[in-house]
């Protein structure tokens, strides 16, 4: 998290948190925001309308993340998540620029995290082929100032079947399995990891946590650890709070807006799937 | 396929086909069309920069859909097929209205197929949820005055397959099998066919088609006929052009042209596995 100290203070500790993502893979991020910092108002903010960003160009995406960032701080947001990799990828210095307001990405905590356990390895990351093709990750790992190596492997089909709710028996064991292969290497007839660790690197992935963290264990003779990077973005928010006089002391549990841009096919069932909780009150708005 | 006669006719048997899709499963109409009449000349339009067309609003659809049949007619082209479900369910009065040129959907010719092979049944069609909700296939059907039902499936995992390029194995095998299963019914302890025949609605389909025809083999007892509905617009647009002294006859196998708006991630390698041959030359056009 980075940002203007003053203007978010002034906004107050009882000021809401702006979450927003292309969609609503975000809300895996308000769903560890919400475990992380309980006591904290949010206010997420979906452009359901203009999934996906991932094929879009870097100046339509900054366009669409500004038109997001602007609602959201005119809601009176006194920080703000960007829980979307695609524009966290490009257009996080740009909005901490042109925003009064601190910005906290969902690339950096999950690199910062996966730097600290792969003990020197290389870190695999699982993302979609936008992701891995940014080499955002790899440019968060070269910012923390370490030699780590990336081990990139989109993994699409993880995508669709989190929206699809297929979040376990074989299906989903074997996809994850398949793609868990590539972190490994056959050497002298045994089955060698090449990572340290794996960074789940798409906000639709939390859902698999524990069976990539099965299925990696299937696989590796050692344990290897699973780093979500929507809890590591979530626990680098509560201190951020913390640390600037920032966090919500109300008494009670805080409460989650969502606004989203278009109200797809199902919309409620995959929402609620992301977010764990029941989704509350949804309100549609345009950007 | 409707339209003016003597418009196309003007533009001469030499003239090539026109083909758009929102990105690139269209080319498995472009395969199916280079089977059926292989001395065409085809010209591919794939709207890959504003891809997937199925989450946009009515009015978006048809303001994209005609962009791109603008650009074709443009160059020359003698009649249009839309190999795009979304832009075929919403848009093709309209184009028709404003095209001097004969237009050609996917979703009537399987429409049409289906009713033919049903035996009075319903009909099973596997599409993206847009496809399903759209009801357009329902509609199709019963301008083809039958009143056959249509059981709509929606199977987005064999999108995100087939650009994954999971055709064949466990994963693909499992997942078809999974959603053939909507269409069966348990009956006296026996699994019962509730449709006569499936329909590949969906322009990404026809590369499970073999699978499909299998798994259908191994849940039912007697032979349940699939549609592809990409077969079935190749030989309609075939026959329309044979009556109306359009087709080409030229000695040589036709060219194709492929224009595409954006070129995402391992797009060759995609749009290779869909037209089932090299891609030769690709241009970038702006609409």
């Amino acid at each position: 998290v980075h940002g203007p100290e003053g203007a978010a203070r002034g906004r107050g500790r009882q000021a809401p948190l702006g979450v927003f993502d292309s969609g609503l893979g975000g809300l895996t991020v308000v769903r560890a925001l919400r475990a992380a910092c309980p006591r904290e108002d949010i206010v997420y903010l979906g452009d359901s309308a203009r999934v996906p960003y991932g094929t879009r160009s870097a100046e339509t995406v900054l366009r669409y993340a500004r038109a997001s960032a602007r609602a959201l701080a005119a809601r009176g947001v006194k920080a703000l998540v960007v829980a979307c990799n695609t524009v966290s990828a490009v257009a996080l210095d740009a909005l901490r620029a042109e925003l009064d307001l601190p910005v906290s990405g969902v690339i950096l905590p999950g690199a910062r995290a996966a730097t600290e356990v792969a003990g020197g390895a290389a870190i695999g990351v699982l993302a979609t082929a936008g992701t891995i093709a940014s080499g955002a990750y790899r440019r968060a790992v070269a910012s923390l100032a370490t030699r780590s190596e990336i081990l990139g492997q989109a993994a699409p089909l993880l995508v669709a079947l989190a929206e699809e709710g297929w979040l376990e028996g074989e299906v989903p064991t074997l996809v994850v399995r398949r793609y868990l292969e590539a972190f490994f290497e056959i050497r002298a007839g045994a089955r060698v990891p090449r990572v340290g660790c794996v960074v789940l690197g798409c906000t639709h992935f939390p859902l698999f946590h524990a069976l990539v963290e099965q299925e990696l264990a299937t696989l590796a003779a050692r344990p290897i650890p699973v780093v979500d990077s929507a809890r590591q973005t979530a626990s680098e928010v509560r201190a951020f709070l913390e640390e600037r006089g920032l966090a919500n002391d109300a008494p009670e549990r805080g409460s989650l807006r969502v606004l989203v841009t278009d109200r797809p096919q199902s919309f409620e069932a995959v929402a609620q799937r992301f977010l764990g909780e029941p989704l509350g009150e949804v309100e549609q708005v345009d950007l």
